[in-house]
């Protein structure tokens, strides 16, 4: 059988988004060891484990890796100790993070890297105390990690590039699309963009325009399937027209002069808004268990990637480089 | 054979939507007599519905309509004198729009509705000087309009109620998912949140952060296979795990206050933007012509509901009851 590019790995933090590190980097065969302060750690670390096994079954018929083991340790020290690569996934809070680096470098290998699974923190600014911060590099997933292709690659002014192109192979070769963010700004790109949506989003809610479940089944039926394939630009371009973005621009380019977003502000998150969005939430999507909710969706993102498969494109193109590299590796 | 709910159509502009318009109509067996003053509609018109009649094919095995036949008119009289529904696609300009809709009413017959393909504004702005504005709605569609199956539909102060009612089931008898938006505001409710990603995406290639390419692959490898399928506040309901969006808003909410997004300020537009954009779409999609790169689209788009289809999830579900619609009306 094939060996991975690291055999073991340490997940600093085991909440939604380091419990999906897990699940990815165990169905790659590598062998993780996993610690979170939490008293519930084990069990909810099952259950997304449930989910990431089922997901790998359906996703693929390339012959996969051996499941890798799956330990939790008692301590930062404990989990890192013989680790390749160690990716923090600890709550978006400076010292929080700050605090696990020290505590990892204190028992890591010296050429292990150290990946920050921060949404937007700059990762000069993480790495400002670090004794070894040119390992040091964000490496930011997307929810469900085990499922969805992205990760974004950021440097902060200390890493070494060799830590981005070694870290690129790496998650490359976890069946991943790693984007190389060259240039280091708070939010990277896609939460800069996520951000903007959620804000308009909010003021919908807030200004009484649209329910939760509206505003969802808007994105869903409409531009979130064009989203899933083609992205901003390239859709732009195509409705431009034979003339093409150039058109698009010019015919289009002045709407955003007019005052369509409210952009200007951000809503106040008070009480009766939070209530307000979690009630009409609830009414959307209660009557399914979170467990029920994450299947589904699973499910769903398992077949749009195989649609995509079955065109070579996108993240189908994505499946189709992993199922190569799994069946060539299988053959060696 | 069935009866569909009009037999007779008018497309007042046949652009890229006009053209998708009447694509999606005679698809559905409605003749549609189309006008527009360019010289070139008849080709464009053609390479539209190329495209369309290639992407039912694809698209579903039920027993589709007979081609409803297609006419180009030499004025808007001719396109509409006996039309049961009237959509208009002309460019976005009010006074334009207007002066559609004067032509419209001298020849319209009396009970027809009048639809605007409007992408943001008003009903009750493009009603106010028609003399029969209780027939009139916004039903706004997104491109590609023969696949995408949200259009917003959306009432003026002078709009009768029935109207939108006629219209939802019109257009879900097109195998579209009409979604009521229940308050009127400029740019209603999808195009909103497109604005604001738009913006944002603008800020990234102004700023030099990113590429168009980058851009579009941190969508379509990331968030927009999400959007494909749940839409924003389902995603986020399960990123805050089982406590679900009051967890999700308590823990993330404060990061809105974050200087993440450029929203205070719109990027001026200045010949030097425009030509980045346009260049680093070029690198990113030019070695495709304009057909390829939309039958590329379709085809994506097309698996993606097929895909959803068999989960008889969302855009999935609108294509299973259009089938199961098609196959009751096939045997009466």
């Amino acid at each position: 059988m094939h060996t991975p590019l690291v055999r073991k790995a340490a997940v600093i933090g085991c909440g939604v988004i380091g419990a999906g590190w897990v699940a990815r980097l165990i169905e790659n065969g590598v062998h993780v060891r996993t610690f979170d302060p939490a008293d519930d750690v084990s069990s909810k670390l099952e259950a997304v484990l449930i989910n990431s096994r089922h997901a790998y079954q359906e996703l693929t018929n390339a012959p996969r890796h051996e499941e890798g083991q799956v330990e939790i340790a008692s301590s930062v020290a404990e989990a890192v100790r013989d680790a390749g690569v160690i990716i923090e996934a600890v709550p978006e809070r400076l010292d929080i993070k700050r605090a696990a680096y020290e505590e990892i470098e204190d028992s890591a290998l010296s050429d292990a890297i150290v990946a920050s699974s921060t949404s937007g923190i700059m990762p000069s600014i993480l790495q400002d105390q670090m004794r070894n911060p040119e390992r040091f590099l964000v490496t930011h997933p997307f929810n469900p990690v085990y499922l969805i292709p992205l990760v974004e690659l950021v440097a902060g002014r200390q890493t070494d590039p060799q830590t981005i192109e070694r870290a690129g192979l790496l998650f490359d070769s976890f069946g991943m699309h790693p984007l190389h963010v060259r240039k280091e700004i708070e939010g990277f790109i896609a939460d800069r963009l996520l951000e903007a949506v959620w804000r308009e989003a909010l003021w919908l809610v807030n200004d009484g325009i649209a329910t939760t479940g509206e505003i969802d089944d808007a994105v869903r039926f409409g531009f979130g399937l064009r989203y899933a394939q083609m992205g901003i630009f390239d859709t732009y371009r195509m409705a431009g027209g034979e003339a093409g973005m150039r058109h698009f621009i010019a015919q289009f380019g002045p709407c955003l002069k007019w005052p369509w977003t409210k952009l200007m502000d951000v809503p106040e998150l008070t009480p009766e808004l939070i209530d307000l969005i979690a009630d009409q939430s609830d009414d959307q999507s209660g009557h399914l268990t979170h467990a029920e909710m994450e299947r589904l969706r699973d499910d769903n993102l398992v077949a749009l990637v195989q649609a995509l498969k079955t065109k070579g494109f996108g993240a189908g193109e994505t499946l189709a480089r992993y199922e190569r590299m799994l069946e060539s590796r299988d053959q060696t």
